[in-house]
């Protein structure tokens, strides 16, 4: 998916929400802001994926701030969150007919936690009735019995923020019990409030996972270039890649890499406008 | 006021909302966001007055999407509106034991009229509901005793936003009734929301005011180099400007000219931090 004109705005505001994270020096952030809108203003005109840019924009604040990881609490809030609240989530998924596509639900109702999309409140109070009620919405797109059937093979799961991680855990047990292989791949570097290795060793995905794998330097989403071999191969050989959320739907919409299960909240008007479904939506697409 | 960190990402978002109010022309938006996004880039490390940086990306954004106008239509509502509610505006003043301080925090109640501002929501229905409880909270910074003195000179009022210039001429009222003269100035341009001549004869200030001048090519707020000979000569002159909004305190806070009462809600967090109060307070501040 390329940039959208709304996409600069959004971006902008999440580098000064970033930058406010870590300091309160204003001149800091002044700048930090500033290399933002110089890549923005660069690579506009270039039409490439969303993610790329927001990739290339967020490591140069990064740089300026002088931070490897401003989401750092936020993150440890959202993976906090989610952990107390799994407990709830797995019994209502073990109460279902049908448990793998209730996980796969689960985890698409995770991808709201993400902080930092302009417009997208992430609640996290009541999370309960929040849940139910998302869960009795449904998906706008389902293709969960045909992914359930690709995933007899082997399975390379890409997954988004922290505490949507939690939750995934759930899918990936699901996904364990029918499948010939399981690989996770995570950030290699902290990047917005993407789950890295850390991340995935503490919600115990090694656990449950036949290997981690990263995505190399931290994109938002996967830049081919960056991937290790190991990652690299293990994307051209999968059976399906589970691809979880916004970025890494951005930046492998138009790859070359297939069959593709989408499986996202839309929680923004250019990636809703891109699918063809509204904002608020969920869906679990396969790209064959 | 100089650009704050925060500015870009809602300008551009402006310039993305201006161009939808015009053409559903993907191609055409996507050009006119970017030619924002450069503009901005460009003129972010100037740390130049916000409000002209503002006017020169809006002008380049109407270039590249070919209109004069793009907010005819918001206009048009907004003093619709105002028109609606003025006789009970009206009424409301002329109830207070002074009219002349109920008119000027009325008018800046009205400065709420104003779309655009990212998270700013204007509430144009339940109009009476709205402004009691306003006024009820009155004036942050209130130098109202004061600005009415001065008001018994020469008075060089700068308007602002359609609609809150129909309230406007209750308070351009009660300054004529005590002043030497009355000098209102509008744009000289369509520019954004704010008000022209054509809006100011609409609503007839032409009827209260002793001459209607123009800020020559359409500033928001004022950009000294664009003034006609006569309205500069208004401005030096004046014993007391009126400078109604946060685009006429942005352009003129560091200014020359003096004194000046700035009257206005402050509804961005830039604006506010730089006059000291919250985000939703209303001001009448004069500055000598």
């Amino acid at each position: 998916m390329r940039i959208y004109p709304i996409c600069p705005a959004c971006l902008l505001n999440r580098a000064y929400m970033e930058s406010r994270f870590v300091t309160d020096d204003e001149e800091l952030i002044f700048k930090a802001v500033g290399v933002a809108l110089k890549v923005l203003a660069e690579k506009y005109f270039t039409r490439s994926i969303n993610a790329h840019i927001a990739t290339e924009m967020h490591r140069k604040v990064y740089e300026v701030l002088g931070v490897e990881d401003p989401y750092k609490e936020v993150k440890e809030k959202a993976n906090k969150v989610a952990m107390e609240n799994l407990p709830i989530v797995k019994a209502f998924v073990e109460n279902q007919p049908d448990t793998f596509r209730a996980s796969a639900i689960a985890s698409i109702i995770a991808n709201t936690f993400d902080y930092g999309v302009m417009g997208h409140e992430v609640e996290d109070e009541d999370f309960l009735t929040f849940f139910i009620r998302e869960f009795k919405k449904g998906l706008k797109i389902d293709d969960l019995d045909e992914i359930r059937e690709l995933c007899k093979g082997k399975v390379c799961y890409l997954t988004d923020n922290c505490g949507e991680i939690v939750i995934d855990t759930l899918f990936m047990k699901e996904i364990k019990k029918i499948c010939e292989r399981l690989t996770v791949v995570v950030r290699g570097k902290p990047i917005i409030s993407d789950a890295t290795l850390e991340d995935a060793l503490a919600v115990g995905v090694d656990k449950i996972a036949d290997e981690i794998l990263t995505n190399g330097e931290g994109a938002i989403g996967i830049i081919e270039e960056e991937l290790p071999p190991e990652t690299l191969e293990r994307l051209e050989s999968a059976d399906v890649i589970i691809a979880k959320g916004m970025a890494n739907y951005e930046s492998l919409s138009d790859s070359r890499f297939k069959p593709i299960a989408f499986l996202l909240k839309a929680k923004c008007k250019p990636v809703a406008m891109d699918l063809g479904v509204e904002v608020g939506d969920m869906i679990a697409m396969l790209r064959r």
